[in-house]
């Protein structure tokens, strides 16, 4: 039996996240979960955050028998991951730790600019996350980008010019701290959308961090240390489900450009209030 | 003694509805809320808009006085007008409705263009009440205008530029289904931070209508019909009192933009779940 992976996210920027893991595991059963009617979980309490995503949690191992939990979601990470942990008893991965991992084998001086949304950089995850690891890091929050994504200009002069001027002052607010930054982490799942704009705006040299694609090769080595191979010669299609807690119309609709296939039909379920 | 209007808002986007009427009615007391705890209404349903904007209401008639209420909140007006108005024994003034007047009295081609959120543009609330009024109109959604608005870009030349692909947009759907407008409705409370913007950008000639304006102009008809004109000479100062569901740092920061003076202090409330 080939294992069955859940992933989390309040919304479906974390599809990104699912789309690394299925170029890499694509014989592996996936369930995903977006949490959209309570969205945004960024302006939310703590406890009421650990409460949506341990439910989510539980939802996708208790009823999808999900045996690994990736969770594609900033905020929950950075507010809910130990109430994740408890509330099922799977492995649970996040995104940020394999980003600030990567960051560290990428970067040279040992400088690093962590861009998110709003509510992320609030939390100071990433910036805790790089600490340990012996990084310095400068966060910054760009709240034009996920709304630039959502409308689709991911590959617009205008989103070009707004990642211009965010990382303008990036470079700005290094230079005044005497940082030297050699590597950029996009810490928002929405943000692979934009991965060759930001390729093109770095200076030569820069390295650019998908922390979905960090959180995917995390979750390969965690699954390939747990699960037996896969029978050789198997080329099922890889099997994935989609679910989501709010009208399945915007996420059907953008969704599949954010898992570069169709989501197929995304079911709705009630987790409750 | 001088009259108290409440104005209601999911967020606090209705500070310019404030402002325009603070503006027009000095002498009146004012106490807005913000319902920052559950927005955005545009994603939810129906049913739970009514329910949180009739507690929203609740709250300024029977806690603050207020003897009119100016709901700034498109999703609400076009989702729950009706259950505000059954909550509260009080006149109740939206936004969309007054808007779509101004428009009339403004076009001599009798074809609009409405801008709007996401969810406003859903609800053809603004198609519904221009038809009513003899007029014809195309809707158009803006969504990246919010956040930038928020992001402080209010004279940008992004902001410029995204403005201009969104009339180019409107301008070719309007050639293509025979229209020809010369008004353009603002129906979205953040977008009269943008207004020499628009007002740069529409063909020469063109109107833009300010639906916060409007609403504003409406309110004095209605409280000056209803109340007795204030003593002469009277100069104390406008009273305002703001109040919010949730954190009220962004609310403080952002909010004395959209009102053109300090909001002063922002009182937290709990308004149940």
């Amino acid at each position: 039996m080939p294992p069955t992976i859940g992933v989390f996210d309040s919304g479906f920027g974390g599809l990104t996240v699912l789309r690394a893991l299925i170029d890499r595991l694509p014989q592996a059963r996936f369930a995903f979960l977006g949490d959209t009617a309570r969205l945004p979980y960024g302006s939310k309490s703590r406890r009421t955050i650990a409460r949506y995503a341990a439910q989510s949690a539980q939802f996708l191992v208790r009823e999808q028998g999900a045996e690994f939990l990736v969770i594609a979601c900033n905020t929950a990470i950075a507010l809910a991951l130990d109430a994740i942990q408890d509330a099922v008893p799977v492995p649970v991965l996040g995104v940020i730790q394999p980003g600030a991992e990567a960051a560290r084998a990428a970067s040279q001086t040992g400088d690093v600019l962590v861009i998110a949304t709003e509510a992320t950089v609030h939390s100071h995850a990433y910036l805790a996350a790089c600490q340990a690891l012996g990084l310095r890091a400068i966060e910054k929050a760009c709240p034009l980008l996920v709304p630039l994504v959502e409308e689709g200009w991911t590959n617009h002069p205008v989103t070009a010019e707004v990642i211009e001027i965010y990382l303008n002052e990036l470079r700005s607010e290094a230079a005044q701290r005497g940082f030297n930054p050699d590597t950029l982490v996009l810490g928002c799942t929405h943000y692979p959308l934009l991965r060759s704009l930001f390729q093109q705006a770095v200076r030569p040299g820069a390295r650019v961090i998908d922390s979905a694609e960090s959180a995917a090769q995390a979750a390969v080595k965690l699954v390939n240390g747990r699960t037996a191979a896969p029978p050789a010669g198997s080329s099922a299609e890889t099997q994935v489900h989609c679910f989501a807690t709010d009208s399945v119309e915007k996420f059907e609709r953008l969704g599949s450009r954010f898992l570069g296939r169709p989501t197929g039909n995304v079911e709705l379920v009630d987790l409750g209030g």
